[in-house]
């Protein structure tokens, strides 16, 4: 623990989703700079053993846990001067409590959306992992962001690269930017064979270690997809400026190229705290102790085209983007209820996209251009995918899945 | 030709060596933007008809040409207000003339060292190709760019890339950089094989076309040991951060490490305007209409060691560097004089590393702290390889080469 003279000049850190991947890696920067951050409080959902072992080694003023495991948090903590809180409501409202600087979130889906907006509207810093709240409200958000004169930075390595390769650059001198993206663990399958793809195998992620939401987001390649959305915001770029790669190695984490055909590219180690710590600490590197990139042991970088016949994602991104309106919102909702069905055991891999596909036909038009609109149409579709509404929610039913349509 | 309007807020560029290859490759990105740049004076030695075209086009203020084809080149230029200027002591002067913002080095070796510093001491911008001047010099040069607050922007691809990189990042928080090379016509052979090499063998570079000297060093490795000599002056770095590392491909050009373990690196097709342009326009990147890299053609990037046994240079630099003083500058001027031998067939290709490395041991401890006494050295350094003082210079003139020592 750090003395309260140190503390003065530390940023004071919100970490919501502090047990998972990211909330792991962000507490390892934490604890190797305890001069610069400190954390002010955490939030776990489910993991809350884990919650208290971080919340005594940290001392945090205090940690939000979901419903089911207050009362045991409670009793862990008490006598800790840690105020424990639940429910939804304090969740929202955790970035407005004193101490607070920045808010990381590193929680998954759009649970992310109302905290982070609370976040940028009392003029918190944000770094965010969490990349469905700006593909869901992406132009909300960004015109928020602006209005609160806020820094909203990406954790994402992908979009990470993208901001370092960006710094003391002109907009204006930019061409395209080239998100890189493993390929993820059915790189070179066919599309009849990837209806055979187990759950375990849809969560082996080659390079990254990560939760299962994202991993199978890497899997089918919607990942990809909703960094196309993201980058689209975040750096207001139209979705033709915006390319993908497949580098196998993720070694190059994306790559800006300028209107003079010079490219800048970051790369590293696929190690989050790279990019967690660069979020924190932009625009300067503070030191980290790991192994460099072994560029002779390394060998070679690739680049592979993407087969969107198989990985239908990107497209079915740029086709929201060019649709605008609520498309993304859609896009990133269908997704989330399909990937949960399929973690679940209710939907095939394959499904995945389809369900995606047929989300963008059946809201096709759909306008959602505030925050409260894109909010009321985010629910909605989760409650038609719920209730099968679609045809690829449907066919999860049938004893054998049948061929899937035109993807 | 521009309009005299147009000419007042384009930079005045002063450009000695324009018929070579930076040269052209300079004018080239001169003709595609009138508005920024005009040509007030250009010189050449010897290619004086190339020189008149280039005047003819461009219509610069004055021109400098070498004394043998001064005749020519006046009466090409008659009538034409062009003044044609020769000889040593007005080579220097010329960046003092009126209307010079920007002196343009594409000159080859230390006769570039006079211009640069006279340019530098009027204050004007320098954009450097010809590197042996700040191999020959470091100190002192480094010393009245700081006395003076000129920019001193390098035009090599490698420090380019550098620039580039560094770009909006704080010194403080670099932690290496990576160099990369070609490698060369040679890379792979062994020091056995070295002893056969024609001048033709050398002057075939893998992927860049560039002039006979630099050719010349670069299948040696000398070019990257100045480059190594170039880096720890300009990026004011311990040799000991300043990494090589063969990259067949000459696509990435070079990297730059960070203390967080993240790297940044700057790509692009190897050709010459991308990093002459930028030196023109840094910190912006100007339009420039050329392929983009295609990735997917492309496929891989590859890593290697250097062979040092092989190709000692680096090891040489390393040590220049370490000893200090006049070591740089007798590693430069030893390596121009063999590599002039080499091209007039007089030594073989196997003994200009020799040649250099005898050369530091004869001068060792040199002190040559001053401009003065770093030009003595070099002059000193050069009638000592020309009288034939040393064993490798001697070697060339037995009838069958004798095995080399401890190279």
């Amino acid at each position: 623990m750090t003395s309260p003279e140190d503390r003065e000049g530390a940023q004071g850190l919100l970490l919501i989703g502090s047990t998972g991947s990211i909330g792991e890696s962000t507490i390892d920067v934490v604890r190797r700079h305890p001069e610069r951050f400190r954390l002010v409080g955490l939030s776990a959902h489910t993991r809350w053993q884990r919650l208290v072992e971080q919340a005594l080694e940290f001392r945090p003023a205090f940690v939000h846990v979901g419903e089911a495991c207050l009362g045991e948090c409670r009793e862990a903590l008490a006598g800790s001067g840690i105020e424990v809180l639940s429910g939804r409501q304090a969740l929202v409202d955790l970035p407005l409590r004193d101490g607070v600087d920045t808010l990381v979130s590193a929680i998954v889906g759009t649970r992310g959306l109302e905290p982070m907006v609370r976040a940028i509207r009392a003029g918190r810093r944000i770094a965010f992992a969490n990349k469905e709240p700006l593909v869901t409200a992406g132009g909300p958000i960004m015109e928020e962001v602006r209005r609160h004169g806020v820094s909203c930075l990406p954790i994402d390595s992908e979009h990470s690269a993208i901001l370092q390769c960006l710094r003391g650059e002109k907009p204006e001198d930019l061409s395209r930017i080239f998100l890189t993206a493993s390929g993820g663990p059915f790189r070179g399958w066919s599309r009849d064979r990837l209806q055979q793809v187990s759950r375990e195998q849809a969560l082996k992620h080659p390079t990254w270690s990560m939760g299962a939401k994202i991993t199978t987001d890497s899997a089918t390649l919607m990942n990809k997809a909703l960094e196309v959305i993201e980058a689209y915001w975040l750096y207001d770029l139209g979705e033709e400026a915006i390319e993908v790669l497949v580098h196998p190695e993720s070694i190059i984490h994306s790559m800006v190229e300028f209107r003079d055909r010079s490219v800048k590219a970051q790369l590293g180690l696929p190690d989050m705290r790279i990019p967690i710590q660069y979020a924190l600490s932009y625009p300067d590197h503070l030191p980290l102790q790991m192994e460099p990139v072994d560029w002779l042991k390394l060998g070679s970088l690739h680049f592979e085209a993407l087969d969107e016949d198989v990985f239908p994602a990107i497209r079915l991104a740029r086709a929201a983007l060019r649709q605008g309106g609520g498309a993304p919102c859609v896009l990133n909702a269908a997704n989330e209820a399909a990937v949960e069905s399929f973690l679940e055991g209710a939907l095939p891999f394959h499904r995945i996209s389809e369900t995606v596909e047929r989300a963008l036909e059946a809201f096709a038009g759909h306008s959602g251009e505030s925050l409260e609109e894109l909010i009321a149409l985010d629910r909605e579709v989760r409650q038609r995918a719920g209730s099968g509404d679609w045809p690829a929610i449907r066919a999860t039913r049938d004893a054998k899945p049948r061929q899937s349509g035109n993807l």
